[in-house]
């Protein structure tokens, strides 16, 4: 059974919306949930029967949202610490954590260290589509300034995440850039091009509009254009629903109809771009599986994230990436 | 008066709302247009009794959209190549182009030219925001590659342009970066915040979703970023359309008030991203005033267009843009 180690401290709202994720994962699917933080805690949320389906690391410190990601690697007592160290030691096959997502992409890739082959680690991420599925979405923000080289790591990474995990037969992978014809890009995504340019699954440079339009499975770009993109994103959603909130207090006339009318827009585009609806972005790159989820998740994405946690380790996504890389 | 060449034949739709706008303009302020292309195409929709308050340059080419920026150079009785060397040869102070937009640029750069001391025009465009006002963000796709210098200066031009022609009193300009804290940034953006934290109007770094909260006036980015950040923003708008389409279709039952709530939501949102409000994309750097309209543009774009480059003109942003450069 897959061991998942859950950091139950760091998120925004405390243990108790992570331990009813993992109440509610536990009801579908067997697993070995190990659970870090306060015990004491913990065992307010946890119902008595289940108490000898999980373990117990207590652990006396968390890093919180303010505090800066270089203190992690003193904060030796940290939930976020223990439970990364667990899959260090092999003790977990895989950790989920919504606390700090800096300190967990650094505590990760220095404690469990990078796959053999593997320039730099990337975060990948899930943005909603016209065709109500997702494309994924990396690297959005574990880096900054990769060259053509990691764009190709994280191309390969992205492709085996997507057909393994997301379960696309043949997933087809797209480079950012600003034009779709083959000539366009800056110097490194010309230069990644290059590199992809003879691998079946690249379908070539993509925009920005594609990425909702679900042209391809899988978008490849640099974290610092991965962050502007997610950002940009929610600015214009948060806008429009700004904008449509606007007229319908307006129209005096209409607005209870309209009211009704809006929650059920509104409850569609929450839920596409919801994270809780997968749950969290998965380390791409490091030597085991580590899942960020949102700090604000609620059950339902903690539970989603263990699910992908759980797919990942089963599906042995880092035994493939290391194969694929050696490959290369 | 001042004397505005306008390419009359490049556009999606041909000479007519290109005409339609010069005549609006007209109605409004006093200029002395000079319209580019086949003068009896053009005649057909200019009103008689303005005849005499225009003059014509007769040309029978033009470069159509799916043609090649590069083969622009050559052709040179093409309506847009003869727009541009009235500028160059001092014969027009502006020129307004629907057309090919790749054209337009490398014309008015090999034919026109760079200010003095200015590395690399920037194409400066329009996005909205919450508050009814615009944010001016460059370069949106002059240049890829940027270095800080490039970004350092798109930042000073920016500045007058939003101070001059926007009435912008003390315009804030912020650095596009993955984080609004000092030390995010990738290499370059980094680089160019040194050279920019002395400068009293620098906000400091923004976000992607600061764009449409209107934190700053002007945002500076590398061109393939703006690009993308454009065509994100695009993605998104349309996304959510569709998904409010589907909602008011499956909701039979309120579906006529719905309706009309819907018509007026999307005019508010139509309006609110019109290009035709603003008009077109300053290309801020070179030796001449280029306004780039959108290949789409209707009388009502070209209208305002024309009004940018005659207050562009009257605030002699470009002389404004030398000083400035030379003074740094």
């Amino acid at each position: 059974m897959v061991k998942v180690a859950i950091d139950a401290m760091g998120g925004d709202f405390g243990p108790k919306p992570i331990i009813e994720g993992v109440v509610e994962a536990l009801k579908i699917k067997e697993f070995e949930p190990i659970l870090v933080g306060d015990e004491n805690e913990i065992k307010k949320y946890l119902p008595k029967k289940l108490h000898d389906k999980v373990s117990f690391i207590n652990s006396s410190d968390y890093i919180k949202m303010d505090e800066h990601a270089t203190d992690a690697l003193r904060r030796k007592e940290s939930s976020i610490y223990k439970a990364i160290d667990l899959v260090r030691n092999n003790e977990a096959d895989a950790v989920v954590s919504a606390g700090h997502s800096g300190a967990t992409m650094s505590l990760a890739t220095l404690r469990i260290g990078r796959i053999k082959g593997i320039k730099r680690p990337a975060i990948a991420t899930f943005m909603p589509t016209i065709k109500k599925e997702y494309t994924l979405v990396l690297d959005v923000g574990a880096n900054v300034d990769s060259d053509s080289e990691n764009l190709y790591q994280f191309a390969l990474m992205g492709e085996i995440y997507s057909r393994e995990v997301l379960n696309h037969d043949k997933p087809k992978i797209g480079l950012l850039s600003n034009g779709e014809e083959d000539v366009k890009g800056n110097s490194v995504t010309k230069e990644t091009f290059a590199k992809l340019k003879d691998n079946p699954s690249f379908y070539g440079n993509v925009e920005g509009n594609d990425i909702f339009k679900g042209v391809v499975d899988v978008v490849v770009c640099d974290g610092f254009v991965g962050n502007i993109l997610l950002k940009t994103s929610e600015g214009v959603a948060d806008t429009i629903v700004t904008m449509i909130k606007e007229e319908v207090r307006k129209s005096g006339l209409i607005s209870k109809v309209g009211a009704l009318l809006m929650r059920r827009v509104f409850k569609a585009l929450k839920k596409s771009i919801d994270y809780a609806e997968y749950g969290g972005a998965p380390l791409l790159g490091v030597n085991g599986c580590v899942i960020v989820s949102h700090g604000k998740s609620n059950a339902k994405a903690i539970k989603n994230a263990i699910f992908q946690a759980i797919n990942y380790t089963e599906a042995d996504i880092t035994a493939k990436i290391e194969s694929k890389i050696k490959g290369e």
